[in-house]
């Protein structure tokens, strides 16, 4: 359960596979989304509805059109809910970060991720009736992220407010760029997969429970036979200044505790003020991270954990000369020229 | 020069303005932006061209439709680029930042900010013959922040490919919403300024150079009285594991080195690697920041300066209990209770 696997056909209906748990099931969990219909993050909910039917004999994803309403829900005990998080190329959905830094009541124990992939729609019989496309509808990012296969069959732009909505309007004429979840969805025939320009863009989603049924979903995965858990933790130092970051990452350094990711962020509606997320590879009932959290708070600090989920496979590679940037300066100490510190390239790199 | 108010009624020939400069200057500079003309970014262009007017006597922002292209302009000495870095509600640009951190021969050397405020605009006369408007037009991520003026219009949607478009190809019987230079850009007639729901977002960008260029550019500001300023630094430890960015961040600690924002970024291309962006209140050429890169240096890591600016104006307000985030836990010394770590409290926000 929990794999972050794309699904690239889902079914709309999860499937009421338990896989032999023995756990007791809720027979039925709403899992509310980000509408419209057919957009990715309705596919993550497909996908965390079928990693996650372990837990329940069967999830029914609802759409909703605000963040707000999804987080509500939760809190009222009355579901799930599934929310973009990060993406590889454009970095956190910062929105929904500081969103769940301010929830009181609502914590992440699950993930899914889906591949930002395009499949290219026409009406269902289009192509049999001898209808020639001139027309590409999306979201505008949606037509930006496919201009390749839209100049290679000439098409225009019809700009549309959302792809699942261009997908739903489709037609005759016209090719509408979507989620392959939205084939199946408004019954349309697939002129071609994975037609955007950029291949290996990718979302994850973090899967929302009440914080009071966190610990009974945690147990269940490690029924399940999940080991090892990320955390995601929200840090605020009551005192500002130098040092408060690198004081606060001495404390996890101690303790052995890897960071696989780190953002600083204003808190909200105050400039000039931070809280600091960080996603670490450690589970907060560990002993060693257990007491990280502890001295953190007994320092004065404000400390929430934010997500909780089994760990997902990660590459862990080390850094080698070919994967730098380019410029920069970098010697290793066989390398270091004497001097160094006052040459021109020094100066160049460094602006000093 | 180099301040970051906002232009809100942008001339879109910039002044001839030398505020008594003595610097001798290039006649002509080409200030590369992402297009479309009318877009948020060309407002940024506009309003660095008046803040830079000391630089040259005559800044032209030019339009450009990737951000590659606008690179390439700089890295070739062909003029100046401006991109969009953080949004303070969005977060950091983050295929900006990961550009900028690849980049050989382009660095940041000014800053402006720009308010995402829109106005609504009818064709030019339209209200005088008598058009009352039914439908808003405008990129989708502009319809979603005006709702609140389209609810009360009672308009229908018309989605366009951007804001800067909608304005120019504005009909009657239509509203298009956008950044205000688009009023004086296209010759419309202005129904009403500030009708985004949220007020408050604001983008921040940089202003780029050819590397080589940056220390005249830097000097001319010394010389035109800012003595303090921001610098953006990359770092990439060449190891990993728990602790190399504690390591890190003790050096600047040490160095009493105060950072105003930090992000852990996955070197492109390379997942599960990792290279960190920092802002500080330093320059690279003062004593103490100069020891602190050179010390990062000679351990081994590599280093970039990314962008050196006149510093902002900044609150640094102390973080007080009524500003925390919903939930958490949080004690002084003074309310700390005792065998706080094992309460149910204590539980439910860290989910040990």
């Amino acid at each position: 359960m929990m794999d972050d696997t794309t699904q690239r056909e889902p079914s709309l209906l999860p499937h009421d596979d338990t896989r032999g748990s023995s756990m007791s099931q809720v027979s039925k969990r709403n899992l509310y989304y980000l509408g419209p219909q057919g957009s990715f993050t309705h596919q993550a909910a497909v996908a965390a509805s079928r990693a996650l039917a372990g837990l329940s004999n069967e999830i029914i994803p609802v759409t909703q059109t605000t963040i707000p309403q999804i987080m509500a829900h939760v809190r009222d005990g009355d579901g799930w809910g599934v929310i973009a998080w990060e993406n590889n190329v454009e970095g956190y959905v910062v929105p929904n970060l500081d969103m769940m830094i301010d929830a009181d009541d609502v914590v992440g124990f699950a993930h899914v991720g889906v591949d930002v992939a395009f499949d290219a729609f026409v009406p269902n019989g289009s192509l049999e009736r001898g209808v020639v496309p001139h027309e590409a509808t999306a979201h505008p990012h949606g037509l930006a992220q496919c201009q390749r296969f839209i100049a290679q069959r000439h098409l225009s732009l019809m700009p549309a407010t959302s792809n699942a909505a261009a997908c739903r309007d489709v037609r005759d004429g016209q090719v509408a760029l979507g989620p392959s979840i939205c084939g199946e969805l408004y019954h349309l025939d697939t002129l071609g997969h994975d037609v955007q320009d950029y291949h290996g863009a990718r979302t994850e989603f973090l899967v929302l429970a009440r914080r009071d049924d966190a610990p009974d979903l945690i147990a269940k995965a490690k029924a399940d036979g999940r080991t090892e858990f990320e955390t995601i933790i929200s840090f605020i130092p009551l005192s500002t200044g130098p040092g408060v970051l690198a004081n606060l990452l001495d404390v996890l350094r101690d303790a052995g505790i890897n960071m696989t990711s780190f953002i600083s962020r204003p808190i909200k509606g105050h400039a000039g003020t931070y809280s600091f997320v960080a996603a670490v590879d450690a589970a907060p009932w560990q002993p060693h991270f257990r007491h990280v959290l502890t001295e953190v708070v007994e320092h004065g600090d404000w400390v929430k954990t934010l997500a909780v989920y089994p760990r997902r496979e990660r590459p862990n590679p080390p850094v080698n000369e070919w994967m730098l940037p380019q410029g920069g300066v970098c010697f290793t100490a066989e390398t270091i020229p004497p001097a160094w510190d006052g040459t021109p390239e020094a100066a160049r790199e460094l602006l000093w």
